[in-house]
């Protein structure tokens, strides 16, 4: 019986898979996997397994969505248990619901297995809550690339709201709109603020700054892609949050004020 | 050395803990855990450790937050390892960055560890992408019952915005409320929507519907609580993305038109 499994690979730590995704990729016909699956989930893939890298870089584009949608129906429909693993969580901007929609209209059986969102992972791993009381009531996550060079397109009133927690996805490139579009409809330039590359993982980088010059601080040290950007009065607990290891070493080198 | 690990349950499934959480679990000397903790999670601890219940019912509170701060505290003090265990992620809507702040500021080392909130799990679970093209270009969380009997205090124009996924947290009491001021804001009362109980477990029930149509169906047929509501265009993709059995079963009972 054909099934492909939809799973997400979380933020990055093999140790944040969740059980099920780790048993999963261990009895796996295939694995189909992008770019933002770290190594060493991918060590949990058995030796007998196929292998399938699918992965698009910024700007250059390895296979195109319509591709990877048939190679899983391909790769499913001689009886395959496929896993399409990918980074963070399917259902949180991978596309992850358009693939499932073509291979449930072709009959293939498709089950969705929740990972931890980049949101999530990364904001803990640098002690910062999404919610805490009397800082925010709730979050919002939108993704700061649109797709193709689309501009953005936000109510920048509504996003400006010092009372929600906003995290930008993709969001270093346009992270001097975003910052000044916010700064413009009324948030406070000195709103904490922080970028995470590589979060939960052993080569993590954070910036810690406000939203009126993480911008700039991004610009004379940039991160490798892709970025989340944390805004809100929650990134202020990092200070009494954060890992000791982070403080000692990544934000030192950030140039932290 | 006493340590706490603030560690995220995930939405109730055992299997959708992290593979880090499962490991702390097993090498816990103790752990301080939540109603919303499910049974099969907790049979991971070994016979060995303390098991401390904190959990508290709505409108009772079993220990008040002071006292599970103190208890934490002097649990943890004469060297020990626990695992403070909370429902979905402990960085969420958990308090558990108040915790984390009483424990630091007495010297206790803290971790946290995240865990799949319930908006990914049971969203996942049912069907209903957070974010999709077309649909939905971002999601934003908030909790329906704020602390004590306060009123909701939301901009509701914001909130009523049709391309933003809204998801209310413990939202069952309020969805009344809530619902009569989205559409007073503009938000279509034909807009899907979805009220979610025990997602991820067997007993999972759903009830499906819209915005200006769920109160009433939660009215005449209850959730046990908590009950999370989803609100958005992505929740008409549960007719072609919920998994088989949840059409054979739960919707048919939830009177799904």
């Amino acid at each position: 019986m054909p099934k492909v499994y939809l799973v997400g690979a979380g933020p990055g730590d093999p140790e944040l898979l969740t059980v099920k995704a780790a048993r999963l990729l261990q009895n796996a016909d295939a694995v189909v996997y992008d770019r933002l699956v770290g190594d060493g989930i991918m060590d949990l893939v058995p030796q007998g397994a196929a292998r399938i890298y699918v992965g698009k870089e910024a700007g250059y584009h390895h296979m195109a969505q319509d591709e990877i949608n048939d190679l899983l129906y391909r790769t499913a429909r001689p009886g395959r248990t496929v896993v399409r693993l990918k980074g963070g969580d399917p259902f949180i901007f991978g596309r992850g619901s358009e693939e499932a929609l073509y291979l449930r209209t072709r009959g293939v059986q498709v089950e969705v297995v929740p990972g931890i969102t980049a949101a999530s992972g990364c904001c803990s791993a640098i002690g910062v809550p999404l919610t805490h009381r009397g800082y925010a009531t709730g979050f919002r996550i939108i993704t700061g690339h649109c797709g193709g060079d689309l501009p953005l397109d936000f109510d920048w009133r509504c996003l400006a709201d010092p009372k929600t927690t906003l995290v930008v996805y993709m969001g270093a490139a346009n992270l001097p709109e975003i910052a000044h579009q916010l700064m413009a409809n009324g948030l406070p330039g000195s709103t904490p603020a922080a970028a995470i590359a590589s979060g939960t993982l052993p080569e993590q980088k954070v910036r810690r700054g406000t939203l009126a010059d993480l911008p700039k601080r991004l610009e004379t040290a940039a991160l490798p892609s892709p970025v989340l950007i944390v805004i809100g009065k929650v990134v202020a607990l990092m200070d009494e949050l954060a890992p000791d290891e982070l403080f000692e070493f990544a934000l030192e080198h950030a140039g932290h004020a």
